[in-house]
């Protein structure tokens, strides 16, 4: 926000997005003053629509599909006059997604083997795989990803923006493919994208839950998964997890007893 | 156990507890390299078992009365030799929870109005209280209790230790009646006990739950249903609140879709 003109931030900010994104924008639009116009899939969690009018923003549904996302922000767009930040991208989201590694890095008082973060767009883990090049660069960048939208491994391989094979996953937040922004920078910086089962995911959330006594929702937890599958390759490494969101609806929770 | 001679830690630490005090014991004896023996009752949840298993405890079971929970405790001592350290009517362990408040008011730039804890036996509640008293005296000290747990508030007007007029709550960590220790720290310098109702709890959870992304158990978010209860009387002032476990069974959470 504080990237833009004066002017820009006056006419609002506008995004498509149901998870972080969107909180993030609604956030960052009250504290600067100015309003924030966020267009969310109809059937999004009643819990991310709370969170996003806690926030103060202006919602608008739509069907969710990529095609009328993009139509109903285009017409959000045109009758606000507000900015587009798209949600993963976008040079500033990317560097700002960026500071959380930098953080870790920071943070800490030796050098960590291996950060991981969870793929879904790449805005995070793009990131999160620069800060480790710029600021420690012996680290190695691994992400995590469902089995059930492994479109990021796939366009990892072949160098093109690919769609997934199936989609069908609990980890709702990393649907998105890349953006040709995102596949470029985690092409160059990122070493590894493994994947994960469902059942997989679950169990490394439920183990945050309730060892680390964090809410975290099934997109955060596949990174952790990813190592628990992977365990004999990092043995003996300090390694250091992204955690990602707490959006998880408590009436449908995915444990049983 | 740092308090203790060396001969005496040798020995070992014993407690009955299904909570977080079995926990503690568990945890500061592997700390100082000596074992620790807790009974638990046999229909205590798995998560509690787990957690105390892995710090290296030894369990023995008994069934859930507090005279089979003295005699097996007796019998444990007597064939280990341990010492009994008191889940709260001890003033090594009302010392030790008096550091969390104490903590709290000098990680705080500001005097706070006023710092709530949940009352069970009262050793949090009585360590709370004396922090204040020694540390932060114009700061009032307020307890929640369950409606279905009401003996500190009982005990807290007559001057004796009373039972439960009836006991019915989610609240498992608070079922317990007071000492006479916590009883007379607690009449000195509590200045309320306030009495919520089970779905404020729930309600009351589900909020730190899904605002705070902390996973609490329902006895934790009792002092916060009081608040919430009592809104008006509260009304502009500067509130802490004690926090104080999350054992809870992911399996059968108390929310509802």
């Amino acid at each position: 926000m504080l990237s833009m003109s004066k002017e820009e931030q006056a006419r609002g900010i506008a995004t498509h997005s149901s998870g972080n994104h969107a909180q993030a924008i609604a956030y960052a639009a009250a504290v600067v003053g100015t309003k924030a116009y966020i267009v969310m899939p109809d059937n999004s969690p009643e819990v991310k629509v709370k969170a996003v009018r806690g926030y103060g923003a202006e919602i608008t549904f739509c069907v969710n599909t990529p095609e009328e996302r993009e139509k109903t922000l285009q017409a959000v767009v045109k009758r606000t006059g507000a900015s587009f930040v798209h949600p993963f991208n976008d040079f500033r989201v990317i560097a700002g997604q960026a500071t959380a590694a930098k953080e870790v890095f920071e943070d800490l008082s030796f050098t960590l083997d291996t950060i991981m973060a969870p793929v879904g767009g790449g805005g995070l883990l793009s990131g999160t795989a620069l800060a480790a090049h710029y600021f420690s660069p012996t680290t190695q960048v691994i992400a995590g990803e469902p089995e059930g939208a492994a479109d990021a491994v796939l366009s990892f391989h072949t160098g093109k923006v690919e769609r997934a094979p199936f989609v069908k996953t609990i980890a709702d937040g990393l649907l998105t493919p890349l953006g040709d922004l995102t596949l470029d920078i985690i092409r160059r910086h990122v070493k590894d994208i493994q994947l994960v089962s469902e059942e997989e995911i679950i169990e490394a959330m439920r183990l945050i839950w309730e060892r680390m006594k964090i809410i975290i929702e099934p997109s955060c937890a596949v990174p952790f998964a990813a190592l628990l599958r992977n365990k004999e390759q990092f043995k003996g490494q300090q390694i250091g997890i992204i955690l990602t969101g707490g959006n998880v609806d408590l009436g449908k929770l995915p444990f049983s007893g």
